[in-house]
């Protein structure tokens, strides 16, 4: 894998991926000790996924945390392309959002794609996109954002509440400008072409409805950064703040190298994987161990192509001393990759049991988190009130 | 302008018209006797602008005529750019429309593209077309249609009941076809990429709502037909049966040569124009006649180049004896261009006086008349309907 060329696009992550190399082509800067101290005035001890580098990117934080000091809350945005189940490497930015709507108390927009899915699948309907984002939906109030404060949009179902805006923001945008940004080409359909416009949308939808001009930062991986290069192009053009952003890192598969993805689902955690299932994937992964036990006793293995380590460090291990004699006594050869399968195991098991039960009593409250396109005083808003 | 290459794009008509050559170009057929025969069936003596070949081109009305005697009802579908206010050469189709509404007993989808004239306008906002759309639905009603078979689309208002079908559409169309189809550049906006897929939407909506296959025909000026071709590409792709057209002619501007055009509003007679300005238009008007009453009484005027004498043939003079007497008199000298314009005049302003009262009177209904993109049923039967 190190060999292949990196590639890093909304729709395709492949090779190795270099994150500093990353942030110098998307033109992102990094989370500094400075900004994370400021950062820290608001959260108390810094969330793991700060901690761990996990988030290790931004644009405009610094201005955000300012405009937040100065008494402008801001609202939360990020989503899901709804093109299967949710594996965990979607569930860790979200934990990340869900702690910045605690810290925040933020409002939350979550974005789920079924149009995108749809047009760019061979193989989905929009009846399977349709569905799968009422399934993803269920995952994400499982993350345990607040219903109250958390706004969940159906591209298709809830159009209405974006549609106004992305027209806005779509005639800021050429087609040599989308070209040169997503690469698309002459036999990319009308509708994908579009779409960046629709993904805009929600970063204004806040300030749009109520009138006055809301700061907005968007949590997600770096792969979506595309998109918000266009939203920030357009927002002065339509006098919005600039979307804040900041950039998560890929969580592993477990195969050798690459991120989770749902193409390969041996190396994927679901969160509606039986308890027995995950098991047995951790169980059959690739880890950074030797040959022989032999030879892993006496020159130790590399946490550092190993899933495994990466699970704990992203998820599973929050104490950091604990994670630090994980990664020395397998460093060391103290502990086998066996042994350590073993102990993650549990772990996994018993958050997925615990995600599950809130999976299901998302069923209860799922339809009323939806942003209800009818709503009168929405549409109002948006100047959308019938004739 | 005989001189000028003849340009006929959705956003540009230029030069003098060949209509045979348009056919040609566009592939439609031309309304054979045979094919107005199958008509009179239905229509009894054909309607003038059937007569006297303003509606003079189709797509498959041969085909329509035959699933409508086998029982199969069709929709009517017609629209507008609400860029500004309504001219008679907007309305010339529409009567034509409301004709076959009466006598095939059909509902009419009647799409107001509040989102193209956003998307190509340097100059209109979105609370503009908006605006527009409003004054020109009424301008629609005022035109005769049956309030209760006539469902109003505002793009930007109702886009909830489009975007369904729009993607499902775009998906089959790529930039590629695009771009050849209707010339779209580098610079062009990715609005306005898509914008094809949402005016292909109502040919399909009647079909995705009643979940079966509902024939569709669009009577239209022969400009939009670049849309119907994309519509009609997707149609089998979708299922659904390629929507019917039947394309009329340009009513000429009262300038010398081009049609009647907004951006010339001197050359216009708007819906709305005060009978007493509309007469000052028509006194200013261009004519088909010669330099001097002395040299017309003796050679005579040219009728064909005159928009005096078409706006009798369009829609003034609706009975066809009467028509080649004004075109037999004006040929030979009998009839000045001073006495002719001054008894056009007061059929124009009893046209228009009538007009806008029922103008008037469609402002208590048209809210009724858009179709609501909230309605229940509506959204069940597009899969809409709140998860």
């Amino acid at each position: 894998m190190a060999d292949e060329e990196m590639v890093v696009t909304p729709w395709e992550v492949v090779g190795e991926i270099d994150y500093s190399k990353l942030m110098e082509q998307f033109g992102t800067q990094p989370l500094s000790e400075d900004l994370l101290n400021k950062f820290r005035k608001h959260s108390g001890e810094l969330h793991i996924q700060l901690r761990r580098g996990i988030f290790f990117s931004h644009r405009d934080l610094d201005w955000l945390l300012e405009r937040y000091d100065a008494g402008e809350k801001f609202i939360l945005y990020t989503g899901r392309g709804p093109s299967g189940n949710v594996h965990l490497g979607h569930v860790i930015p979200w934990l990340f959002t869900k702690h910045l709507q605690d810290i925040f108390d933020a409002r939350l927009y979550f974005q789920l794609t079924d149009d995108e899915k749809f047009l760019i699948s061979q193989n989905l309907t929009l009846e399977d996109t349709l569905h799968l984002t009422y399934e993803n939906a269920l995952d994400v109030l499982a993350s345990g954002f607040d219903p109250k404060k958390t706004f969940l949009i159906s591209d298709v179902k809830n159009v209405q509440t974006l549609y106004r805006i992305a027209v806005e923001v779509a005639k800021t945008v050429t087609y040599s400008t989308a070209k040169a940004v997503f690469g698309f080409k002459e036999s990319s359909n009308i509708g994908i072409l579009f779409f960046p416009a629709i993904q805009a949308a929600p970063c204004f939808l806040e300030s749009a409805t109520s009138g006055r001009n809301v700061p907005c930062l968007i949590p997600a991986a770096i792969d979506q950064d595309p998109y918000w290069r266009i939203a920030r192009d357009a927002a002065p053009k339509l006098g919005y703040y600039k979307p804040a952003q900041m950039h998560c890192k890929f969580l592993p598969g477990l195969g050798k190298g690459g991120k989770m993805s749902s193409s390969m689902p041996e190396t994927c955690i679901f969160t509606i994987d039986p308890p027995k299932v995950a098991e047995k994937k951790i169980m059959n992964a690739f880890t950074g161990g030797r040959s022989t036990v032999e030879e892993q006793k006496k020159m130790g293995a590399n946490p550092h192509i190993c899933p495994i380590y990466h699970y704990e460090r992203f998820l599973f291990e929050p104490d950091d001393a604990k994670l630090a004699e994980i990664e020395n006594t397998c460093k060391s050869g103290g502990l086998l990759c066996g042994e350590h399968k073993a102990t993650l195991a549990p772990k996994v098991i018993k958050f997925l049991k615990e995600y599950q039960e809130r999976r299901e009593k998302a069923k209860d409250v799922v339809s009323d988190c939806f942003i209800d396109s009818c709503d009168r005083k929405l549409q109002e808003a948006l100047g959308l009130e019938r004739f």
